[in-house]
């Protein structure tokens, strides 16, 4: 049962950041690893301007029936993780797995709209969640996981509002990134859409200009990594979880935005920037 | 989406601890929870007589190879989570989701025997692991997590050894919980092993005096919880992996023997006995 370790990973292991197992895309995390890990965690923290005493943290699984609500499965099929179970004890080998009632997270802010599902809001919403993601990638150069964490972000607010808000956490995040000792670019992206072709150049075009990419190296011969990025929702959220905003008669879908950093990702980041030794990382937390 | 909200998680919710799911057993947790789980942990590091700096941080999910060569899914079929995917962006909904070669981490230790499968080890060999796991578990009471942390120390060695290092982590574990403030009952516990009558009745007087668990009340109504287990395995994984322990002709496969701390329900068990304000709670990690 021998390692699959790709040679960018190598020293990475070397370095006492982590060991790979016999699937690419899915690594042990050294001890290491999670100082710099909780570092990056109470910088986020630190610049949310939203008083979040820190996230709120969402199993590796989330309920099947909020990613039907929220059509994920139509967007991205081939990327969706479902849990399957062999079923009863009277089950025996060979017995077809059948699908359970949950399903591997795909981006932590899904543990949140359940939470203000089929409901008006008169004000602003602020969430700052974090959670274990799956996506069933079929590449794994480095940076490439299978199994990372989310740290997101999310406002549900009118159209306006949040508009503006994923404008000043794009700022924000360059700047804490920049800070952080990264060279960052900034990229639009859109997110690749499924569906029948009308609904493709439907939603591909909608996606224009909604959704923005934080890119760096995350190792020596790495072009550009997305180690973050800030995305509008406009009102698809809103209207597949019933969340209105407003008051008086003037309710509408609400909209919502988010602001996701790859905790993973940001790590590789920044040892790439700051070499093998913690002790000579610069302070994450501004002091006030 | 009305939330499933067990009575007894009503206080746990008010105490700002938790937010449920949709589903039983799948609980949010706040960065108060989180702090609790920092101080747990951080105590559980310091007990640890094999100086190592921390847990190795494994992936919710594992390979499926190794769950396969460890035999989980003969004994608990019932319990474990494949992963199965859609399969490709040609897919569409309605076809039959395909399994893919990774599986939800039924315990967080099956990320450390790969790691040395196949060789001889000449001295013990300790290692400390922490991870998310997942069992499909039909019955949703307070305490009874589908997803949840698993933090185990493991040792490999000879039989000797291996049960002597178990029977000192059960002193360990028992002074520790107590001294956190719980009242701590030792049980001896056989798991449920599954398969054909025979092999049934072997496994299961196999585990006759192998399994101790630690239980104490994890709510006000809770006749007891176990929270933490030290088991021996006996040479059943090294068998399974390959693993041989000795030196000089004298080499037989090793034993393995681990103790295993579930953090949510540990940590639901600190809650019951010390309150909900952290401000209050003893300290976890003695001064020297």
């Amino acid at each position: 049962m021998a390692a699959v370790k790709p040679d960018a990973y190598d020293r990475l292991v070397a370095g006492g950041w982590l060991r790979p197992t016999s699937v690419a895309g899915l690594l042990n995390l050294t001890s290491k690893f999670e100082t710099a890990v909780a570092r990056l965690q109470a910088a986020l923290t630190a610049v949310d301007p939203s008083d979040s005493p820190g996230p709120l943290w969402c199993p590796p699984v989330v309920p099947r029936e909020v990613i039907e609500r929220a059509e994920y499965a139509e967007s991205f099929p081939q990327l969706l993780g479902a849990v399957h179970t062999l079923g009863s004890e009277e089950a025996v080998a060979g017995d077809p797995a059948s699908p359970t009632d949950v399903v591997l997270a795909p981006a932590s802010c899904y543990a949140i709209y359940p939470q203000v599902a089929d409901s008006t809001l008169a004000e602003p919403v602020f969430f700052d969640v974090v959670g274990h993601c799956y996506r069933q990638e079929v590449t794994s150069e480095v940076g490439r996981f299978r199994s990372f964490r989310q740290r997101e972000f999310v406002v549900i607010a009118d159209d306006g509002y949040a508009l503006q808000w994923r404008d000043e956490w794009l700022a924000r995040g360059e700047e804490l990134l920049t800070r952080l000792g990264l060279t960052i670019e900034v990229k639009p992206a859109n997110d690749p859409f499924f569906g029948p072709v009308g609904e493709f150049m439907r939603v591909s075009q909608l996606q224009q200009c909604l959704k923005f990419e934080l890119v760096t190296r995350v190792s020596a011969d790495d072009p550009g990594t997305a180690v973050a990025s800030v995305n509008s929702h406009r009102d698809h959220l809103g209207h597949r979880f019933g969340i209105r905003f407003g008051r008086g008669g003037e309710e509408e879908p609400a909209h919502s935005s988010c602001a996701a950093f790859g905790i993973e990702r940001l790590v590789l980041a920044l040892i790439h920037a700051h070499g093998d030794d913690l002790e000579v990382w610069p302070d994450f937390v501004e002091s006030r």
